[in-house]
């Protein structure tokens, strides 16, 4: 991991953007953070739109993390940002766009071909942060994971036994192969729902909630589209973070 | 109305019994609480199972209502406790336990009878205590309705506009006929379900939630039965109305 700048922002976290190979990151540690005192680590996932398009909403998510004093990554995404693109993500995302147009119901096999490659690559990818990540002195544990792409969550739950908590937004598309999945996952779960998602299948993201495994788990859906998460809604993930990671 | 009984509890909590006519009820008040600084109400809807093996629940809930500055009160639901019970609610709560008993599916027609006349006689009483408390000097308002029976708590929200918001239980039976009144409902409102709630319906649940016509709602979803709502479904609960009350 190559730090390529620091800065601090005004409510003293520091935001270090970084490369890990071929793949650009962005770290934030709260001013609390230090070697001596080392804090819990959250990943923040995000929509597969790009770190440069997501980076207003990322910086607030991480403010919001940092004042409960945890520290927060994440990084781009395969075929997002400035990273190569692979022609089969291209045509599926095209698919996607028409079916949504035409107000068609979109099909698994555009689903699959969607999300299914974007775990396959991205995961050990954010594996591989993580070794990076924990390497760093200000940086203890546990770890979390938030946000979405939900299947990468839910991926990561399984395969990840670093990362104790989740709390996962259903505002994707979820493979069927996915649903097999959630039923390992067993760490404690905060599930976000925008009860009027347009890029999303309520019923398959209220499936997905009843099939994961996990003990404690917590849906909250509110009013609104994909982008309308309201504050409160922040507020109690953080909380769930809060009695999960301190 | 007229108060029985009067102790102070160890965090300062003023609770009277009182009796509004042949209606018992309890209400409690913060330390806080005075005619000059008048507090916010909660009405704290039950299920109906009686005043008295609901209390324990009922003053936990009315602790952490005061802790946050609110003032609640409960009264005892027609057919409930000492009062008088009525041939048709007895025929109904045998018919549905019959059916539950035997894991069949619970008939609308048991629904209809076990609930809509708890609905009809319930809610002149609730608004009859409300303007009862809202005559005493240390309750202000805004107030608030919070737990089941949930139909009851619909009821209010579309015929009482002293109630701004509603933090909504819902683990009871829904009429069908309460769908209709469910868009009606326009205040802000957080509904509880437990996930695997053994007397309730879960798509009914849900496809009551879709129904509200409030702009502002929530659903947040836990694990486990009717009785083990978590603490943090509470927390949660409680800063809702912190929003909203306060």
């Amino acid at each position: 991991m190559r730090f390529t700048s620091e800065q601090r922002l005004d409510d003293g976290v520091v935001e270090r953007a970084f490369t890990l190979g071929d793949i650009p990151g962005i770290l934030w540690t709260p001013a609390s953070a230090s070697a001596s005192a080392p804090v819990p680590l959250i990943l923040l996932g995000h929509p597969a739109l790009g770190l440069n398009r997501m980076y207003p909403r990322l910086l607030a998510r991480a403010q919001g993390c940092a004042a409960a004093g945890f520290a927060t990554a994440t990084i781009e995404l395969p075929g997002c940002g400035d990273r190569p693109r692979w022609p089969a993500a291209e045509q599926a995302r095209a698919d996607l766009r028409r079916a949504l147009q035409a107000g068609e119901p979109v099909g698994d096999e555009i689903i699959d071909a969607l999300i299914l490659p974007l775990v396959e690559k991205s995961v050990p990818e954010w594996q591989t942060a993580l070794d990076a990540l924990l390497a760093q002195p200000e940086i203890g544990g546990p770890v979390g994971y938030s946000g979405g792409v939900i299947s990468i969550g839910v991926r990561l739950a399984v395969v990840e036994p670093r990362i104790v908590a989740a709390g996962l937004f259903a505002g994707s598309f979820v493979p069927r192969a996915m649903f097999d999945e959630a039923r390992r996952v067993t760490i404690p779960l905060h599930v976000l729902l925008q009860w009027d998602d347009e890029g999303n299948d309520r019923q398959a993201a209220l499936d997905l909630f009843d099939a994961f495994g996990s003990k404690e788990k917590t849906l909250l859906a509110s009013m609104g589209g994909h982008t309308g998460v309201p504050q409160s809604a922040g507020e109690h993930a953080g909380a769930f973070f809060v009695r999960h990671l301190s």
